[in-house]
């Protein structure tokens, strides 16, 4: 019998990889951390479940599965081109990967926004401070954890796993386009992973792309237009983050004047501390969980507007919106003292949006290497990719269902469906 | 330009049917209540998501997904078979399929085990008592409302919508065998949907099989019989669900007796009274959110048994199992002495479990006809399913972990070790 | 026992559409006629199959695809938009999208290229002259026949079934790019079939698009862009068309001089009659399995020019190519000299090619109508699809195998080498 | 730039397996030869693309596929079992995988039926004796094409190898379940390709399964099951084979009396010498591009019975089939001397068939290793494959259309039709 009866890799169930390869005790252990645990509790896609119902999963799916990607790619590139020769540089971008998300907070940027944290902040400090992850981590050395962290706030040593972490072309981003297609159920976030990996090389401190691999990029690239356009930025998953924003801004002030009745002591110091001020450990404790507990209580506090906001959330009473365009930000306040004049708070129920749908499109980031080993930047020698622009759509959100045709809302009714048709 | 410009399908995307339509506004209505709204937090697999990452799916998906598959049935058969050929009955069979699971709590089976409630009897009671649900049945007629229930209850006089709700080959089946293969990654689930609803007929008031269609049903009842023994039956799953309900368990414990420090007011009711005193709305105000936050206040309660097992439930630290036999039984007195003695509650700690793999699996219940029109039953003309044997496994289950190799545990950890070898 | 018994839709299992549904005994009876059947041995794609091994796909498949694509837009129009409100409307509809390529031949492009017919009139003749098909089309009435081959000629006083048969956004090509790149094994020609059905609607004689749907037709155009530039174009597959070409012009060329040995009587009307003179019988004999027996006949015909190029295209060896330049056209001469000197018939071996990228892409004949009822160009509302920029590659083909960097070819194998590099 | 930029492994694009990687010119030297390239004009499934039209993919496809499925298990054996631990036994697995179908003729089973050939004596013969593969093999050592050609015979030094690449389990099947499964369109023949690897191991000089995967080599086992039931031996297709070995007969028999007009030379061999006189070369110019053409001649042979079975097989007007059982053997004389009265020579138009089903199950031949190393045979583990039984179904094949009701062939319609009620 062979030795390595004991000694099998160990094996995750993965929708999106198959199966996720585990060969170092070093990522198991960081895998099976309070730290890393928490993030099944947080989903991937915020809110975007109350529009795409299927996109439930978790940041935890994601996190293993950029490990998973970072490992295919560092096989690839040890097989073609003889990098990563040393293991400790394996163990970098496996820990960098598996652990890039790990300070993300519940509803991630509807949290960042009405609190004013930051998950970067967020997963240095776990890295940094939390004795479970940051033992693990130093069992390899004394400054493996400052190195993994450095790769994750691009402040590193090693450009390259910087790059592989994090740029227009890296391995979050790869995982998260195929896992949030294909929970969503939609196929535009489909692009052909094995190829990618394939046209991509190590070029001194850089990933560049083999030219023949352009139209597999071109794919990528597109594959990320059609999720931001059609899923991450779709009018009504906005809503909901609005909507979200205004569930928490208004329990914030109303704890801010020691109206907020239920205050569970995980939201305490995210309510009445600075951000450099919270615990580590205080960050840790919170999750969405917690927060989905509190929004149910919240429909019976004794202030309305929190009550109303919470039940619309949990209920999904979204808010409706119609498209707008720049200049309606102008008889914008207008409409606010309409709103308020009915004892509607515009602050909390009337938004007024931008809504970037190309703020992601750099045009610069993707290397083309031909082959007399001449290079050129991505959108120089793709039409497709160059034409890609930011464009930004204007809505304006309200909740629907209490702007009536009839009664005290008759005007502003008429007023938004002006705005509808474009009168 | 048509009228039906406004009178579109709604459509939901969805991962397994692609998209889900609605043409009625009776379903839609129904969707959007927050008794059907609550199924979002609650996980169609309990714990299974603790071992096959991806199965983070909740009741609301399967919800809407068994809709689907009902209306899709209907569709088949009203344009081959002419029947159903009234309306009310077309909606009694699509409102039946979408609210079907409606009264399922947090971690359905572990949480009924340590409270002793039924999802069946909440499911009847939401649909005659809570005012949103029942309002918008009633809106149908008056008695719309108890027959939806009784379907659901199989105490009704539509035999033939009670076989599609819940029997052997039952749209609530055939969705969630796709949607949990889906997930969680495995291929076990898959058959061929289309071509089974294309071998069913309506036969006097029971579902039958052309008897072309055999095959097809093999297909089906096989990816039940992999699904539960590799997906649903799993024994870590098993571990997680025995975890959790020694938490549950736990913390009833300390309740009764007046020592349990958090108790949040959504729990309460389950720990004093009897389930037919709680009200409905007390039931509709549960859900895993709330769950979850009280596991982890609970992991700094001042009982250490509570705090251990929530920690380990959070944190995944779950219950290590060996395989015995029913002959473990008789020596389990013994081993719960040997873990009293060292402190560990085995009431807890130490849990012998039959896991009955093919309990699922009735001989009876799907008829098949043949051109002659003679029925029989499946297992009558299916070597395959006529095979299919209820196995029952027997697994002890403890905190390996706890258990080691040395000190005071070592005696118990050589027991634990002979049952694995067999000795 | 209901009476849809023995009258249930017939259905084909297809590996693109799951099933495709034959109700009507017209399309039953069309597809097996001889000339329907006969597409069986005519591969969809061409000599795609030597460059990607999977295209094995015959033209009957498309076909049934192409119907199966109109028979589901028909359902969603006739569902949404009352149309079409006529049975022989429909059957014109079906019968056009299954007979639309009965009139193409073996290799399609090459053999017409070297053969001067034209797939397009046959497909008339075929209609209108072929005894079965033309029979059963007039089972319907008289005017059917003329009437199905009007739409297909987009000759027609039915405008809109013409668009849908034959236009930027047609159920041809709705299945080919779903099916080329399912047999290819690619991911590129995947878009969203049901979403794109959904947002087309018909509107006065034409199809137009719901202003929701344009990220869907971006989607589906880049699917065309993605098919064309990295499969139907790859650059091999265009070497294996011009070897082939070669192919027959020499066996044609030898036939003309009375010095091919072998050639069937299949072959004999195009290699001397005009292609108005031919016979609907003559051609309908012809398929691929009679060019392949030629093909290898010609491996051992006394004329050693075709005896090479069919042995290279039987057993793979085909031309390779270098990109080169307009500019290359100049020098060309020059280099057929050389060719024509080592005693290689430039004719043959030695092929300057443009290749029209995005020739496919027309700028116009996809309208969107927005809320107020505006049309637009597709191109005007997405910068995407506006970027698409037809792009010429140029390329040389030859065959590498000869042309060595030693003896008589040096100064040859040097030139090539050049152009290869730049220099 | 790394060394590796021209030393890239080449890839060839599956739809099976996305990727075929090959780094060994040996693979790519015997990929280009005339005898492999020759598969690409046999389809793998025989007349199976009559009844699942989709199923057209080639011997070649299926070929590349067993070599890929080949390499990816010794990466696995090697890997986690340290063997194969030398390149030549490697060499020797990827090679036989790869060669394993050299020897199949044009419609491989009804083809060996009419003629009395084997295509395994001839995959033998053609590593021998064709210069072009022979001498690529013997590029690694002039023992290499003998052991090749043991190990496909299961006459080799190399018991192992024989083991993977023709058992119960083995590579050859790992992809043909897959492939044909794909092409048709079902689900069947699914299964979890990467598990079944992980739980395969070498075991002294056999393969064994670790007991944890009994439950992944059952969903293999059902894939055969399935794929044999309900495609290989479909009662259409196995009249569709029936039908062609009628051609195939007649032609032959036409041939020995001198009445054949139209005999290729290609055919000549086949009609007029035993098998061990045939030539490599002959064989290896057959395919079914030549079958075909002399199918389509044959239609106008002035034999009635040939030209009658050429056209119904080119325009698929197979035979129609009734169930019936043993007994019927006994009646069979009397309807054949009725076939013979009414014009119909029975020898090619009525066909009494056994179907054995389940034939392919063999009970024996997977073993199971447990954590304690005592094996066991599979059936001996799972009541599921032990329930798996050989059905032998009987059916009678006849021309439908020229059996009517009425006139001459009354009576035998009658007696059909008595068939197939069971009177």
């Amino acid at each position: 019998m062979p030795t390595q009866w004991f000694a099998e890799e160990k094996v995750l169930k993965d929708p999106i990889h198959d199966w996720i390869y585990i060969k170092d005790p070093l990522i198991w252990n960081l895998i099976n951390t309070r730290a890393f645990q928490r993030l099944r509790r947080i989903k991937q896609l915020g809110t975007s479940y109350l529009v795409f119902h299927g996109s439930e999963h978790s940041r935890l799916t994601h996190s293993l599965g950029t490990y998973e990607t970072m490992r295919k790619l560092l096989s690839h590139f040890h097989r073609n081109h003889g990098w990563p020769d040393e293991e400790r540089v394996e163990k970098l971008a496996l820990c960098a990967a598996l652990l890039h998300d790990i300070g993300h907070g519940p509803f991630s940027h509807s949290f960042e926004t009405a609190f004013q944290t930051h998950h970067e902040n967020w997963t240095q400090r776990i890295l940094m401070e939390d004795s479970e992850v940051n033992g693990i981590l130093r069992s390899v050395d004394e400054q493996f954890p400052q190195d993994v962290a450095g790769i994750i706030a691009k402040d590193s040593k090693y450009p390259l796993l910087v790059q592989i972490i994090s740029s227009q072309l890296d391995v979050d981003r790869m995982d998260y386009l195929l896992r949030d297609a294909f929970n969503t159920g939609v196929i535009y976030g489909k692009y052909e992973l094995e190829r990618l990996i394939r046209v991509m090389r190590p070029y001194e401190n850089d990933i560049v792309i083999k030219s023949s691999g352009i139209h597999t990029v071109e794919q990528y690239v597109l594959a990320r237009y059609f999720m931001y356009t059609q899923v991450y930025l779709h009018h009504k998953t906005v809503g909901s983050d609005l909507l979200l924003r205004s569930v928490m801004l208004r329990a914030k002030a109303l704890f801010g004047k020691g109206l907020l009745q239920y205050h569970p002591v995980e939201l305490v110091p995210f309510f009445s501390k600075r951000e450099s001020d919270i615990q580590v450990s205080e960050y840790l404790s919170l999750d969405e969980s917690i927060m989905l507990h509190a929004f149910q209580r919240w429909r019976s506090e004794s202030d309305p507007i929190l009550a109303d906001l919470a039940s619309r959330f949990l209920d999904r009473r979204l808010f409706a919106s119609v498209a707008c365009d720049k200049q309606t930000e102008d008889s914008l306040q207008e409409m606010r003292d309409a709103f308020q004049a009915t004892g509607l708070d515009p602050h909390y129920y009337l938004i007024y949006q931008e809504i970037a749908t190309g703020g992601f499109l750099y045009k610069e980031g993707i290397r083309v290497i031909d082959e007399q080993g001449m290079l050129r930047e991505i959108h120089e020698v793709s039409h497709l990719i160059n034409s890609l622009v930011p464009e930004i759509r204007y809505r304006l959100y309200y909740p629907k269902d209490a702007i009536t045709a009839d009664g005290e809302f008759a005007s502003l009714y008429d007023r938004l469906q002006q705005l509808k048709t474009g009168n």
